[in-house]
């Protein structure tokens, strides 16, 4: 088999903790198999380096603000090679400029475009593990780029696809994918398999376990993605397409998210193009809103509710007090204590009443809904924070998740 | 004019002492001068690395050795570059591999052997400062090389020479090339000028200042090497070819080693092929053989004694001890409170007397000569080192070298 294994920043926070890491790959070297590790930088490495730049610029030239966040993973890549070779295991490091792995030039936030392998994989099919820095590429131009945080996981993903590889092991500091937050939900259940659609709702409503890009690239390229702990040999969750799960379950996961805030904008013109005069120029600053719910008109008048990212609220406030004049509304109302709860599961699309069983729970518990969004597999409801433990163990429980 | 600048490692050792370094490039930016920067590694961070890969093995794969330990630079790279464009100053980074710097393959202590500048001096003619880092460079192969310990003066000179750079400022935490050590001569003086050969002579022979190899570089390529401090506006010393200084003293400093040790093997048979065999040996096991003398025979037999560096003293002993059946001398002496002295100066060449005023004045002073051995620009003699500074003091004054 050809896998391909990637270690985050707390698996390789030190010396010790990497030879931990060699130790994995060996076991799969000395089981036959073929492997390319991506690991993180050192935990802590990335923010000490970010701090640097910020120290000296507040906003550094992304160019070269890459080309020192990337420093971390080049000195992990480097520490794992000699620590396998020291346990009798060949290997070699390949930087990102060596192989390369090419991106689009949006520096710090760049996206792989395509991997040239073919010289690493001639060397792994010799027995020599490939280790290779996650996190990172170059341009075109031969520029260093970074992929954006939690980028690892993209990297080790779209080096499984460009190397045909049978799997890709993501080992962190989570032992898999969970039906909730166990810190939280304490009858949580760890999931054998999950698709890649629920993986993708699940990541990108508030599930920090993977990184959102990460799956749409497993996905997009059939990568059967593994997540599991590096610090224990238990095994983990298998991400999969839909055909490979034989027993669907209605509801696979229930994730909730503390980043967003709420904004209400209070009787504002209900007239044609208002949704875009309030949302056009809250775009122009790259303030990403998520839910939206506008409300019924009343006197020609409505009220618009979306949410934004928590530390978007004032930026978000501001710009729409200069809107003001021209859209000549009532009010603003911004409320930072809410959380957002979605119920996640591929079961949904062939049967009715999910949402239902949800509105009906939280509402036994006197939980008020503010805002409702629906996706095909996906139901998210935004709720006062306070009620986050409650609700989230009420339909852990409704929705059969529990652990016996 | 084009201006290479290298900063070491305490020079920008944190984000303040990178904005000072980037003050001291602006002002030749704006005398309107093209520059390129060198700098090092932050001040501990190579050791740092180091500590890391003797953590995980006690020989480390050279190669990933290298992969780790070149990062430092990289570091700095991106943060000068950032710095200078917080300033006004356009600037960006080269690592190695963009350029590229080529290098051989002796991974940890390669060298220089091509730097391809085409494209950065492009950038630099439209007012662009390049920032590089030191100490590293690519295989053919494209693999990563460093410099070895202080390489990145070599790397400043080779990229003053690939540039045809009108001069190479070497920024360090002293202020120039004094006549001796001021922390032990207080009234040593700093030199105006000095020439590449009594540098040479001069790093070789203990002085610190400067790596051997980057003098040596200088001298090949005719590069105005400049030392002087990052942390003072003062003048420095200058290096350069011997017709461009007009004055030539006599001596132009004294230098001191502690880091020799003596061996002596006493009674060995004086035969032909007596030293090849026991200095072949020494080769083979790649200790480095410095001052030899031998005396006159007696009955057939003589003793021999070398200087070895002093890390090695013990190692020397083992191996000559496995000698003893073939070699038959009666006992090895080895001395580690030993200091070589040296005095260096091109006005040798011309004038006799001077070895013959180093000893007397040692004479004088009660101190007795060990070893002495003399090249066409220098005297060395091996002393107890209890006398160091005595003996420092006392040629420094009878040389005329003394601040007024």
């Amino acid at each position: 088999m050809r896998i391909v294994q990637k270690f985050g920043g707390t698996s390789v926070a030190d010396p010790e903790r990497i030879r931990n890491v060699a130790r994995k790959v060996k076991r799969e070297v000395d089981a036959g198999h073929q492997l390319a590790v991506v690991v993180s930088a050192m935990a802590g490495t990335t923010n000490q380096l970010v701090k640097w730049t910020s120290e000296l610029s507040k906003r550094p030239d992304p160019r070269e603000y890459d080309v020192v966040v990337s420093t971390g993973e080049q000195i992990t890549t480097g520490l794992l090679a000699i620590a396998l070779q020291e346990m009798g295991v060949p290997a070699r490091s390949w930087m990102s400029w060596q192989l390369p792995i090419r991106t689009d030039d949006a520096f710090s936030k760049a996206r792989i475009e395509a991997i040239q392998a073919e010289a690493m994989l001639a060397d792994m099919k010799k027995g020599v593990v490939a280790v290779v820095p996650g996190f990172q590429g170059i341009t075109a131009e031969g520029r260093v780029t970074t992929l954006g945080r939690g980028g690892s996981d993209t990297s080790a993903v779209a080096l499984a696809a460009a190397l045909h590889a049978d799997r890709c092991d993501i080992f962190t500091d989570v032992d898999g994918v969970y039906t909730a937050d166990p810190r939280i939900v304490a009858k949580a259940r760890k999931l054998d398999r999950i698709t890649y659609e629920e993986m993708l709702e699940s990541a990108s409503q508030g599930a920090k376990v993977l990184q959102v890009r990460s799956v749409e690239m497993g996905m997009k390229h059939h990568v059967r993605i593994q997540v599991l702990s590096s610090f224990s040999d238990a095994p983990g969750t298998l991400i999969v397409d839909e055909d490979e799960i034989v027993e669907k379950a209605l509801v696979s996961g229930i994730t909730y998210s503390r980043d967003e805030a709420k904004i209400t904008v209070v009787k504002v013109a209900d007239r044609p193009g208002i949704a875009a005069g309030l949302f056009g120029p809250l775009a122009e600053a790259l303030i990403n809103v998520d839910m939206i719910v506008q409300n019924v008109s009343d006197d020609g008048k409505t009220d618009i509710t979306f949410t934004v990212p928590k530390a978007d609220m004032d930026r978000a406030v501001e710009c729409l007090k200069g809107l003001k004049p021209k859209l000549g509304y009532e009010a603003i109302k911004a409320d930072a204590n809410v959380v957002k709860l979605s119920v996640i599961g591929v079961g949904m699309r062939s049967h009715a009443g999910v949402a239902q069983r949800m509105f009906k729970t939280l509402s036994d518990k006197g939980i008020n809904i503010q805002v409702i969004s629906t996706s095909e597999i996906k139901i998210s409801v935004l709720i006062a924070e306070e009620y986050t433990e409650l609700a989230l163990r009420a339909l852990h429980t409704v929705y059969g998740l529990d652990a016996e």
